[in-house]
C-alpha cells in the first residue's frame, strides 16, 4: 500500500513539529506539500523540510484531489472554514486544537465531516503522550483505586505567533489555548464521567497587558458525577519555561508527572546553550535541559495514530465529538468567570468568540 | 530573669510535638505541667517529657496561678472555653489551630484577652516554617515581581486522633482541619491584599466514609483584590504520607516549596524501618525519609517567637484576628460547597459548627 | 527499495527489546525470523512478535542468504563464533555488547567482517539514548567548557537470565555486564583523549553469592589524557530497580542526566500495578513509573541508526573497534582488582575470560 | 549553673556561622570574646555578634583563664600552635577540621589535651547533619542491610578565603578542605571497619591554576575490611552553588540523601535576588533557594553538642583521635595521587604538608 499523502495547512511552530514528527516516526505518510500565505514562509518551510509543493491559497489547496489528508495547523478562527472546505472535498482532516469558535461552527464541521464520510481527528497530543498514557494505564488497572482528584497544569510564558494575542482569531487566551489540552485529558481519563458543572478564575494584563486583552492566567475547577473534582490551571505569565504536568488522587493511591521538568537533564552553563526547552529564556545558570520534546508531548503516536486510522478504517481516539465537548467547557469557564458562580452543563451559549463570554462583546 | 512557666493543655499528637520543641529549642521556656482528661496519658506524657506536674481536672488547672502561658493543644470545640478561662486567670494563651468553631467564639475569645491584657497567640506553625519564610522573603524582595496566584497543599490519609471525625468536636474535616493552614498562609503572604471571595469544592465518603460525615477532600479559590488569585487543597484521602507544599507565580518568576518530600532522603529498604514520615504507612520499598519535621514546619520557631513576645510584651505575627480571619474564610468555604457559588466577603453566618453551612444542621 | 532482512539471533530479553523496537521505529527493517537453542521459547518468540520463521539451528542460521544483517543477542561467549560465522556467510553484523570474551577474538571478529566488506556494528544503545544525546551536544556546543570529570552508573538487582550468572558464558559481573556501557560512553563523550588507566575495586558475595563468583559490585577510575577522570559504577546487588545516570563535570558547568528514576512518573499504590521498570520488584507504595523506556535507552535510535549504514553503505557510530577499546579496559578494571594498582593502556592480557584477571583462573 | 565562656579563636567564615549557631541554638553557651589578627575585623565581627571582647593578640587570648573553650577557627597550619596553647591554658577546645598539617602535630595536640585533662573537640559537622543522621540511624536499624558502598561528595568553586589557596597555609586542596568530610562520615558511618587502603586521582589548574597550585579535583576510593567501598568526591571547581550529597548501598535497600539542592525551595527569578545558597553566584534565572543552611549541615547541634560535653564532662562524638584518623587518610591519598597505586594503612610518612605527598615537596 502506498503512503497517505498529507497536505499541511499552515507553516508556524506546531506544524514544524508535524512535519518533523511525520518525518521521523510516522513512515506511512508522506507530507506532499504545505500551505502559508506567506509565500516566503510556505517556501522556506517546504525547502526546510524537503516538502514537494508550497502553496499560498487557502482555497485552493483545500480543494485539490492529490492528496488524502489536511492537516490544519492554522488560527483558530480559520479552523472551521478550512475543515469544512477539506471534508467537503474528500479529504480527512486531522486538525490543531482548540476545534474551532463557535458550538455553532463544531456541529458544522462534524457534520462536513459526516457528510462527506471522512475522519475529523482532532489533534490533542496529551492522549499521546507516553508518560501520561502510563498514568492512564495506571489508573485503568486500578493502581489508585476509584479516582476523586485530577489536576493538570500547562503554562509559559506566551505564544510564539502574533495571532494567539489577537482575540478575533484565537478566540481567547491561556484558558483557550492551554485550557482545552486539561479539559481533553479529563475527558481521555474519566471516560465514564460526565462532567456537571464549571467555576473558573482568569486574570489578564500580568505581562502581556500592553499587547492582548487576552486572560494571562486561568483556574478553572469542574466537577462530574460522582463528585470527581478536576483542576485546570493555564497561563501566559509564567516565566522559566514550559510546565506541563497532571496530578491523579485516587482512595488507593496518588501518581505526580511532569512532561518538562520531569524528563530533563538538569545542567549548570556559565556561558549557556542553544536551547533548554520551549519558552525557557536564557540558558546561563541553572537549567532544565530536555530532549526529545516532541516525542514526551506525544505528537509523532497521535500523527502516527491518525495515519493508521486513514489506512485501516478505524475511529480516532480524539474526535471532533471531543473538541466540541471541551469547546462547551471552555465557553463554561468563561461565563464563570463573568458571573463568578459555578456554570451547569449542557451549556450553549450564542456567542462569536468564547472570551466574550467572560469580557463582553464589546471589548 | 527566670524561665517562663508553660502549662500544656492536651496531651495528644500536637502536644507531644509541643513538649519536645519547648525542650529543644526554647530554653526561656520551662513546660511545668500538662493536662489531660485521661489519668493514664496525662501521667506518662509527663513522665515521657520529664514535667513535674499532670493535671486532669480542667477548670483546676486553667484556674491556677502558677504559671505564665496556657498552651492549649485540645479538640477545636473546647478552644473558646479554654481560651476565655485561662485569659480570665491572668494567663497569655497559645492556641493551636483552628481557633475556634464560630465567629461569636472567635470574637468573644479576643475580647477575653484584650479585657486581660492578656496576648491570645494563634499557633499557625507555617508562617514560621523556615522554607516558606524564605519564600516569603522571596517576594518581599520582589525576586518574583508582582504576586498574581499562590497555591498551598496540605494533604495525608486522616489524622490521628479520634476526635477529628466527630463533627461536634471538630467543627468540621480536612478543610477545617487542614485549610485553615493554607489560608493563614495567604493571609502572611499577600498581606495588603483583601480576600474578596471563596467557592469550593468538597468531597466526602472516599476512605473514612464508615468513620464520618466530614469533608475528606476539598479545593477552595480564594479571590484578592486586584484579582490575584489563591488556591487551598487539602485531604484526608491521599495515601502516600504527609503532603504539603505551596507554589507561588508572580510577573517576574516563581517559586516552588515542598515540605515534606522535598526535604527528605530517599530510600528503598527491603524489610522496612521505624518511620520515614507522618502518616506514611509502610516504610518498605521506596519511602521519602524525613528529618527535623518539627524544625521543619516551624513548631519551635513559632514558640519561640511565642515565648519571646510573652518575655518582651511584644505583639505576636499570628494572632487571635488572624485566626478570626482564617475562620470567616472556612465559613465562606463550606457555605460555597453547599451553594455551589462564590461567596462574598465578609461572610457572618450563623452557624453552630463551620461544617452545618455544606451539610446543614441536620445532619 | 524493499526492506533490509534482519534474523534475530537469539530470543532473550534483549531480543525482545530489539523485535520491539524494529517493529515500532524502524520501518526500513524486516524481521524475517528468530533462531533460539529451545525450541518453544524460539517457536513462542516468532508467535509473540509475527516473525515468519523461527529456527534451533544456529550454524544452519548464520549460514543461511536469505536475509542481510545477523542481529546477535546471545551470551557473551558464543559473540566471537557467531560473529564470524555470520560474516563468513556475507551477513552484515549487529552484536550486542560487550563485544565478546577476549582480545583475540575481538580482533579476529574485526579481521572476519573486514575480510567479507561486512559492518560490525556495535550495539551500544547508551550513544544513542537522547538525554544521554543531549548531554553529549551540551558538551560539544561548550556549554560545559572543558571537561575533568565524568560518571557513569548502571545499577540493579541482578539480570534476568541464568547465564549471565555463569563465568564461562559471561566472562565477568557486574562490570562485564554494565561497565561495557559507562566505557564506551567515555569514548563517545571523550573522543579525542585517550584512556591512559584504570583503577578498579570489586565486591562479591552480597546478595547472589549463592549462585555465581561474579563480581555484584564494581568502581572504576579511568584517567584520560590531560586529567580528565572518569568513574564508572556497576552493581548487581542495587535494590529499587534499574539506576542508569551520569554526571558531567567542566570548567564551564555541569550536567546531571538520569534514565531511569529521572524520566518517571512518580506513584503510590496501595495495591500495587503490573510494571514500574526494569527489576523494580513490587509496585505497592511509592514507585517511579518509566514509561517508553526502550525508547529512553536508546534502542530504537541505535538500530534504526544501524539499518541506515546498512543501506546507505555508511559506517556505524559504534563499531568493532569501540567494542574491542570498551574490552581493554574491562580488561585492565578486572586486573587492576586483583594487583590493588592502577594499569596503564594499552593491555593486552592473555586470558580466556576477563574476570579470571581478578579471581585467577583456577577459580 | 552558669553559662560556659566560650572565645572564638578566628572571626572567617566559620567563625560567622559558629557565632550565630552559638547563640541561636546553643543557650548554654556564651560567646565572651573574638579573636582576629586584622584589628577591623575583630572590631567588626565583635559588634555584629555582640561580642563583649575582641582582641588581635593570639597568644595572649590563648593564654587567658576568663573562659572554658577555645573555638578554633584559624588557618590550618595555625590548628597545632592554637590547641596546645589553649590546652596548656587550661581551655577546652574545639577545632575546626581538617585537625592540623602533619600526624606528629596530631599526636601533640592529643597529648597536650590528655596532659591537660582538657577535651579536643573535632569539629566534623557532618556527623551532626540532621539529614545524614537519619541516614545513620536507617543503616543502624538494619533498614539497608549489610552495607557495601559509600559515596560522599562536597563540592564547590572555590574557598571565600585566601589562605586556602596558599599551600603553607592550607595544606591542600580541594581534599584537604573538604574530602576530610567524606573520611570522617565513613568513620562515623562504619565504626566497626578499618580502612585499609586508599586510591586516589588529584587534579589542578581546571579554574583557579593562576591563583593556586592546590588541587581542584579530587576522587578518592577506600577499602574497608570485609570489601567495603567508599567514594570521596571533592572540587573547588563545580560551578553552580554547594553540593554536598551522599549515597549508601546495602544488601538490603539504598539511600540517596543531598543537603542543599535536597533541601531547596526551586526558584525561577526575572531580576535575582538576595542569596540563594553557599557559592550560588547569580540568583537570576532558576536557582536552588535554600534555608536554614547552617542548621541543615550540623553546626549547631555540633556545637550544642561539645557545650554539653564540657558542662557534663563527657566525651565528644568526634575528637582528635578521629581527626588524626582523617589525616592519615588525607595523607594516604596524596601519596596514592603521586605514585599512582593504592596506598595501604597505616601510613605514616614524614611531611610538612600533605600536598606535599602529590606535588614533591619542591613545588
Amino acid at each position: 500500500m502506498s503512503r497517505t499523502r498529507v497536505f499541511l495547512i499552515g507553516a508556524g511552530f506546531i506544524a514544524d513539529i508535524h512535519a518533523e514528527s511525520y518525518h521521523r516516526f510516522v513512515p506511512d505518510a508522506e507530507v506532499v506539500g504545505v500551505y502559508s500565505r506567506h509565500e516566503e514562509r510556505s517556501r522556506a518551510f517546504a525547502a526546510k523540510h524537503k516538502i514537494a509543493q508550497w502553496s499560498v491559497n487557502l482555497d485552493e489547496t483545500l480543494g485539490r484531489e492529490d492528496y488524502d489528508v489536511a492537516d490544519i495547523c492554522l488560527p483558530n478562527h480559520l479552523h472551521a472554514r478550512a475543515t469544512i472546505a477539506a471534508a467537503s472535498a474528500g479529504k480527512h482532516v486531522i486538525l490543531e486544537k482548540p476545534l474551532c469558535l463557535t458550538l455553532e461552527e463544531a456541529d458544522a464541521m462534524i457534520a462536513a465531516c459526516a457528510a462527506n464520510e471522512r475522519k475529523l481527528m482532532y489533534a490533542e497530543e496529551l492522549c499521546f503522550a507516553p508518560k501520561y498514557e502510563r498514568v492512564r494505564q495506571l489508573v485503568r488497572e486500578g493502581a489508585l483505586g476509584s479516582i476523586y482528584y485530577l489536576r493538570q497544569c500547562e503554562k509559559h510564558s506566551g505564544p510564539h505567533s502574533d495571532w494567539f494575542y489577537d482575540l478575533d482569531q484565537s478566540g481567547g487566551g491561556a484558558l483557550m489555548d492551554m485550557g482545552c489540552h486539561g479539559f481533553a485529558w479529563f475527558r481521555w481519563m474519566l471516560p465514564d464521567k460526565k462532567p456537571l458543572s464549571v467555576f473558573a478564575h482568569m486574570q489578564r494584563g500580568l505581562i502581556h497587558g500592553a499587547r492582548t486583552r487576552c486572560e494571562e492566567n486561568s483556574v478553572a475547577v469542574v466537577e462530574f458525577e460522582g463528585g470527581t473534582v478536576g483542576i485546570v490551571e493555564n497561563s501566559w505569565a509564567k516565566l522559566g519555561g514550559m510546565e506541563d504536568r497532571v496530578e491523579v488522587c485516587g482512595t488507593g493511591g496518588v501518581v505526580y508527572a511532569d512532561l518538562f521538568m520531569g524528563n530533563s537533564a538538569l545542567t549548570y552553563s556559565e556561558k549557556g546553550y542553544g536551547y533548554a526547552m520551549e519558552k525557557a529564556g536564557s540558558t546561563q545558570g541553572w537549567t532544565f535541559t530536555n530532549f526529545e520534546e516532541a516525542f514526551n508531548q506525544g505528537y509523532p503516536q497521535e500523527l502516527q495514530h491518525f495515519i493508521a486510522c486513514v489506512r485501516n478504517g478505524t475511529p480516532p481516539v480524539t474526535t471532533g465529538e471531543d473538541g466540541r465537548a471541551v469547546l462547551e467547557l471552555l465557553n463554561a469557564a468563561y461565563h464563570s468567570a463573568r458571573t463568578q458562580q459555578k456554570i451547569s452543563l449542557p451549556f450553549r451559549p450564542k456567542v462569536s468568540r468564547p472570551i466574550d463570554l467572560w469580557l463582553g462583546p464589546s471589548e
